[in-house]
């Protein structure tokens, strides 16, 4: 970023999100974000390949916490209980951008082909997250299968924290979510 | 379906997944498909949408089998329990038409929007099962959780299936998954 545009992704982003809140995604180009943020379109597509992208600039960094979380977990933790590490670390960098999650969540919502490329993302996001399983040793099966069960009791957390307003505890949220899905799943074994 | 085109459905539906695996999806045209069936372009708009709705045509029946099992188990049953009979309902319909579920799944893989699209029936499958589940009287947050892990299990459970060529029985696959489910969430609760 050059010196004499401060923040210049930052304040692309936030031009953006409040544009595809007030017009629409579809309605809004990437001239009127550079000319709401004060940047050029230039300077716009130095940080982002087009305007879908700025709505998908923070899964890489919420991929690497998850990651790192599932790799950092003591070594005596189950596969279930090194991912749920990782989905509260997740949860506590989201609630932290309380208000731009919800606007973010409610744009992708509101169409189709968005919609689309977030369940995209959180498919690679399992993917990912049974790779770092294995790398702990955790066999194949056990690895794919947890990674999506984990990553599909994260969606329903985050939406239940969405739905409610944002107003509660991310991670609690999860931490409740994990456990019901031990509950859900384990009285016949117990 | 007129009396003098038998099965134009079925041979629509055979010749578009051999022309998509011979040529890509990208690359294969209605009329293409439409010739290969020995029928017209008309006739195949008759019967679907788009070239696309052909591999997606089966959903509905999936969906009715899923929902069917769900709202028919016994009253006794849990969320999980209703849920997994549905999910081997599925699975065994499935294993009838193995050699069509294998070859729509290589197209879908390698098509990027088409997995897109396979992800949001996905989603709407699971909204729809939590649906099912709540006029069991499963309260909600209980009723997305468990179908949506369980749809997540399903989509491990017939990965597996497809990767060992489709061979063992998806049925017993699917009341594995959900065993090793139990069992990976279940060693703190026991």
């Amino acid at each position: 970023v050059s010196r004499w545009e401060p923040d210049a992704r930052g304040r692309l982003e936030r031009a953006a999100l409040d544009l595809y809140a007030e017009r629409g995604f579809e309605q809004t180009t990437v001239a009127e974000i550079a000319k709401r943020a004060g940047l050029t379109e230039r300077t716009f597509f130095r940080h982002y390949a087009d305007k879908r992208e700025v709505l998908f600039d923070d899964s890489g960094a919420l991929r690497d916490v998850l990651f790192n979380a599932v790799t950092d977990a003591p070594e005596s933790a189950t596969p279930f209980d090194a991912t749920a590490a990782g989905l509260v670390a997740i949860a506590a960098r989201l609630q932290d951008r309380r208000d731009y999650a919800g606007q973010r969540h409610a744009i992708i919502n509101s169409n189709t082909e968005l919609r689309a490329r977030e369940l995209t993302k959180q498919a690679a996001l399992a993917t990912g997250l049974a790779d770092a399983l294995r790398r702990r040793g955790v066999p194949d099966g056990t690895a794919s299968l947890t990674a999506e069960a984990c990553v599909a009791v994260f969606r329903v957390a985050f939406e239940r924290w969405i739905t409610e307003g944002g107003q509660q505890d991310l991670p609690r949220i999860v931490r409740e979510s994990i456990a019901e899905l031990r509950s859900v799943t384990g009285h016949q074994a117990t």
